[in-house]
């Protein structure tokens, strides 16, 4: 439509359209026609889509509008938005964009790009509703009609006394149905029922507490324990879903990385994996050795060998089995370290039925094989690797259980530490039982040597 | 203070809790302080206690309690939270609760009951705050101060014509905000700006929905567009950490569960393991075949054997860094499958790389274990080790990114395909592009045998 300067029929189109969905089909548009679109944006919603823009769109269109639009836009922004924004551009961008803003936003802003990456300060917003406590009911509700356009939630609203202090919280259907006359501070949720963080919290933190309270939006105090915004659930989810992506990065020995996957090069996508590689490679100097000692003997002994690989796969996912689920439990509460001793337990019990079955049916499966192909492993040797299944699905599972645990304590972080660690060790361990398992037969005369 | 009868003390105390510690401290108690502190909550606040309470907990209060209190308690409840604490109880528990409702409240339960598990239906409430579209303001705010007491969420109200359809949103800000006589259907966002999902829509597919859009809570609609309820953020915020856990299960060879690891018994958590350590235990015949088929070879030339694991678990452990990245961003929706020459290409480049660093680091490594041990391993066998490297990490790397992407394309769940068949198939590849280059080594003369 673009093309064929259809611009009033477009205009009425994108007036019926989600913010959502116009910022997704300028993003997708040539760079050309990104501004095009923009610029027939209704007044009230630019500023809306443009927050839901890409960082890349972002740059395209404030490089392409006057110093007046960015105002505006800037202007019309919610904080937290424009903060977003601001973290992501080029600094020529910025130093343009703030020169362009009130003074009183301009302090705002920069107040809030000072606050630690990934901080309840770095996220928070301040178009709260907030009012003093000595308020009646009837001239909050004023005072909310007056300005409830300009905030980012009035679900919950926040008193707070002369110090701008915060001193309770009021859902809003409660003011809404509360007796004209009544005083804010005789209705307001008090003392240990007000939900706050810190600035300084991490984000993390805070997204255990909304989760924790099943909240819509949690007031950030400074360390005075003065109101200074409001975080809201929509970034909390953001929030979320970056944590839980952090821990999938590390559990497969990446490097976290917050940028989109198709929007890394080549070299940082090599950097955030050689790291892992490289130790986990020279850390195999371990299994390496095991097997170099052992090589006369694996040399003499048809079929010894071949199922190195079986089992160390079979502990190594027996091992990440429990780590997984420790890990997660430890990141979502529902296991404590001080449960310890109640998941080795468990897990001892379930290990030593799942090393049973396995071994079963390693024997059978074994035993298949030598009839159907001829070869040559003999029944020993098949006693030797099922023996050896057991033991090594239990010392597994024990060490996949008690590396989270054992991190968690350190104040290291288990999914870091553990799923790393867990393969070679459970690796090395395994080779050495199956190997110790050996050598007690061959000292016993009971392995024919080929 | 229970043993000590201090009951209005505690009463007092429990009045400046929040639920959701209540909730918490009433479950850690033992099971007969549970009930004598339940009675002593606030009328207001004990439905809202109770449903954070776990199942077990539940089911103790209610069968400690009167018929009239258990009457009370589930009208007050809002309906999803009902729903949610009926599913977890047993039968005789279900019969009796449903037994002291009143018939409206009854049969709405029922119907929730019969929506499919995980569908929209089945997490959505009904406590929204819906007007007809031609009420005005003032009726509509009116309407609103009498009954928001009972609604879960009034920060977006719904606009719904005489057969129930819904025809628009009304975000609170603008409705308190507007001019009195104003008719809703003036001022409500409608037609391609009303984002609803349908009953039977999955809860993964809204969850996605309220991501997109940042939704505080979003219309569920019948198949004939009749608004039949409404889905908030924060239940929504647990089904992203539920699929987010499943992703997790799944990746790391579990039946997904949705039991807390503590509450599981043994049986249970050894049924969701022993499938897939069964599975991949027979695959590594696989692996097994192609070792003995080289064992002879192996027998006779020094260091081949030792570098077996290095080398799986090298390859294995690229091929898992790009299928995590891939799977999440499928999960997420920044990778798609039409991305897949793109990814392709990437991964290509990158593999390249990390082979080459990984081929020389092994170099020196093994030159450096030569040196310090004295073993045997000649040059020739570090130069196939390190060929190998190289070529294996490529194929790793495409065999990763290709897999998510093919099941993705075939329906089929990424994080279930992928993880598992990325480490049979990567074994058994780099296992046969090793022994192939020894091969072309030996068969030009260029490895010295024992």
């Amino acid at each position: 439509m673009l093309e064929e300067n259809k611009f009033s029929t477009l205009k009425d189109i994108l007036k019926e359209m989600n913010t959502v969905d116009i910022a997704q089909a300028i993003s997708e548009s040539e760079p050309d026609k990104q501004v095009k679109i923009f610029r027939l944006l209704p007044k009230n919603s630019s500023a809306e889509v443009f927050s839901y823009l890409d960082s890349d769109t972002q740059e395209t269109v404030i490089n392409s509008i006057t110093n007046v639009e960015i105002h505006n836009l800037v202007e019309d922004m919610f904080i937290d938005d424009a903060v977003d924004f601001l973290e992501e551009v080029p600094a020529n961008v910025v130093t343009r964009v703030l020169a362009q803003t009130s003074r009183e936003t301009r302090e705002i802003i920069n107040k809030f790009l000072r606050y630690p990456e990934d901080s309840a300060g770095s996220i928070m917003t301040v178009e709260m509703a907030a009012f003093h406590e000595s308020l009646t009911v009837d001239e909050a509700i004023n005072e909310l009609r007056r300005t409830a356009q300009d905030k980012e939630s009035i679900e919950t609203c926040y008193c707070i006394d002369s110090q701008r202090k915060l001193v309770g919280l009021l859902p809003l259907r409660k003011l809404i149905v509360a007796k004209s006359g009544t005083v804010l501070s005789d209705i307001m949720l008090s003392d240990d029922r007000i939900i706050s963080v810190v600035t300084h919290d991490d984000q993390e933190t805070v997204a255990e507490i909304v989760r924790k309270y099943d909240l819509l939006s949690v007031p950030v105090v400074d360390y005075e324990n003065r109101l200074v915004g409001i975080i809201t659930i929509d970034d909390i989810v953001d929030v979320i879903q970056e944590e839980n992506t952090e821990d999938f990065e590390k559990m497969a020995l990446l490097l976290p990385s917050e940028d989109d996957y198709l929007k890394t090069g080549v070299l940082k996508l090599t950097r955030n994996r050689i790291v892992w590689l490289l130790i986990l490679m020279i850390s195999a100097t371990f299994t390496g050795q095991i097997i170099e000692g052992f090589e006369d003997k694996l040399a003499v002994i048809s079929g010894l060998t071949a199922c190195i690989p079986m089992l160390m796969d079979t502990s190594g996912n027996s091992g990440n089995q429990v780590s997984t689920l420790i890990i997660r439990g430890l990141a979502l509460g529902t296991v404590k370290p001080s449960d310890y001793f109640k998941v080795l337990w468990k897990e001892i019990r379930v290990a030593v039925i799942c090393g049973i079955i396995l071994a079963a049916a390693n024997f059978v499966r074994m035993l298949t094989i030598r009839a159907v192909t001829g070869g040559e492993t003999s029944t020993p040797v098949i006693f030797v690797v099922c023996l050896s299944m057991v033991f090594t699905v239990i010392i597994a599972k024990s060490i996949g259980c008690s590396l989270p645990i054992l991190a968690k304590l350190l104040h290291l972080d288990p999914a870091l530490m553990a799923g790393p660690m867990i393969t070679t060790i459970v690796d090395a361990v395994s080779l050495l039982i199956y190997f110790g398992t050996a050598t007690l037969f061959i000292n016993h005369g009971l392995l024919p040597l080929k």
